[in-house]
């Protein structure tokens, strides 16, 4: 079959390599149907996650077809049409049972395309399949069941639900790419009143307004500080969300908060940063970091079913699989492309 | 009257100053019965504080009797006996009216001993005094009554509750100073199956053993981390209490959390922390920082009153008023007096 491998900082191929067997008796071979790339791929390809080495198909996001299921898989069977999640999950550890998945213990959390072969392939081998896949709701186009693999669940569980967004709330989301666009969408569930997008690109901030943020902040020419206070009587933010993943943006995300506020980090960083706690300390202040877990995705379907989320409105450039090199292309150059979340098809 | 006036970094004195005067419709004048030291007093004598300025009376923690009232007062009469709690509540500003005292916009938050002169005087004028004193209950010794004021509620609301321990969970406490101690005895309310106290003094480590520590560890010559680690199969304290005050510590209180954990912070920090995002950007854990808002003290009064909390056993040393100057001394030289919290009487 044909896959995407990693071969060290910056190299990858698109290259024939042996389809995955089953090795346990929980896992599934699903055939995939479709499949994006994430901004954790770029990271990778940076070098950024050591984890991963040379010979690893990459990709943690698919929608396929069950073809080959384990003797001990009880929950799908071939032909079956599943979510294939970022999180991987044992089922039987103390954080699975907690329903803190990305912790999980087992052998599971995030390990596709990053500790075992990933999506980014024709076929792909998922562990623990009864308890880390989800079946697709009949009706729901996939492309749309894709943006559930990671991007809803993390702007929703790490941003919306660890912020504490409520019903009248001042949200300020650090960041308008993919998880900071992830992030407005799932809070706009909770009827805030004003939801603040900052970012230095007016294309991203464009996009932020047709996702729903009611006020667009351009730092590299306004003060966000200065918006948000006049928009809260000087007190700050309810929630603020960081979703960019660099020191700066998230001493960002502290200072824009108001006493009592809450701060959610979503980014993904490799450096450490400055906590103000001379100024901190005394201002009630919650800050909360994690991994997506994944225990909203049943949830996130029946909203997109339902059509209460427009998960489909991220998939704005569609590929072959033999385009998947060019499909890299234009989601690593999106600042050019406008692209959100590529989509590439069987 | 006689007051302890600060005049400038390292200096203060036990002076004769003018009583003072009810001013606002809802004051009152209060008779300082018994008062204690605040270890932020020493930081305000260090010059850490430059809000407090030169004439200011010192001290935030009283119980007194009512001697005079403004014609605004309705819940307390002269000859009552209260607790002047360290926060001043408006009662009717946004965050009042949220229970979160410590952060009042009308004029409250701490603000005797601070920005209105304190009570470590025989008089203070305590403004807002329906909602910021507390009846002092029936059969309960001032003394006791005396510890409500300030380090009982903080360890216990932004200690114990801003951590969410909980029964079974293992509590690592950096700290084991009196307010510590306090998060401790807090702590055991909520019976946790182990109490880790950490500290770099081992007559605070025998202190804490008293207040129910289950395990103490001198980091001094023992790694806090080995021990915690081989407590928790590896993974980490449920929570952890910074109770100290400086980077290190609140950086070992981050480091010794599991994933999944909650951090409180209760520390009152002079310079900023470094924050691992790097390393704790995907596990899951919770930081609070806050002031106390005493929302809990008529909890805490009745588990004092019901002997349920034995804050007592915090007051190791008395004196007289007029041994003001002394009391500094004992409390402000605590490694060898062995000082946990110091009660001037009249």
């Amino acid at each position: 079959m044909r896959a995407m491998v990693y071969h060290g900082p910056g190299n990858k191929s698109w290259e024939e390599v042996p389809k995955p067997q089953i090795i346990e008796p929980g896992d599934a071979i699903v055939r995939v149907d479709a499949v994006t790339i994430c901004g954790t791929d770029l990271h990778i390809l940076k070098g950024d996650v050591p984890a991963v080495t040379d010979g690893r198909i990459l990709g943690h996001e698919a929608v396929g077809t069950v073809e080959d299921i384990g003797p001990g898989v009880k929950t799908i069977k071939p032909g079956d049409q599943v979510l294939v999640s970022c999180i991987t999950s044992c089922g039987t550890c103390r954080f699975c049972r907690e329903g803190r998945y990305g912790q999980c213990l087992g052998g599971g959390g995030w390990i596709l395309g990053h500790k075992i072969d990933g999506t980014q392939a024709e076929y792909v081998r998922v562990p623990f399949a009864d308890t880390s896949v989800h079946a697709v709701p009949e009706g729901v186009a996939t492309q749309d069941v894709l943006m559930l693999a990671d991007i809803l669940p993390t702007g929703y569980e790490v941003g919306v639900l660890n912020g504490g967004v409520g019903p009248g709330d001042v949200v300020a989301i650090v960041g308008a790419g993919p998880i900071g666009l992830a992030a407005i969408m799932g809070a706009r569930l909770y009827s805030p009143s004003q939801i603040i997008a900052i970012d230095l690109a007016d294309s991203r901030l464009e996009a932020a307004k047709q996702f729903g943020a009611t006020v667009t902040v351009n730092n590299a020419r306004q003060d966000p500080m200065a918006v948000v206070q006049e928009l809260t009587g000087g007190l700050g933010a309810d929630t603020t969300v960081e979703a960019v993943g660099v020191p700066e943006t998230f001493e960002l995300a502290v200072a824009l908060a108001r006493p009592g506020g809450r701060i959610a980090n979503i980014g993904v960083h490799g450096r450490p940063a400055t906590l103000h706690l001379e100024d901190q300390w005394i201002r009630d202040i919650t800050m909360t970091t994690g991994l997506v877990d994944t225990f909203s995705t049943p949830t996130l379907l029946r909203l997109v079913a339902g059509r209460q989320l427009d998960a489909g409105r991220f998939a704005t450039h569609h590929f072959g699989l033999d385009d998947f090199p060019k499909a890299y292309e234009v989601f690593g150059n999106a600042a050019d492309t406008g692209a959100l979340k590529v989509v590439v098809t069987r």
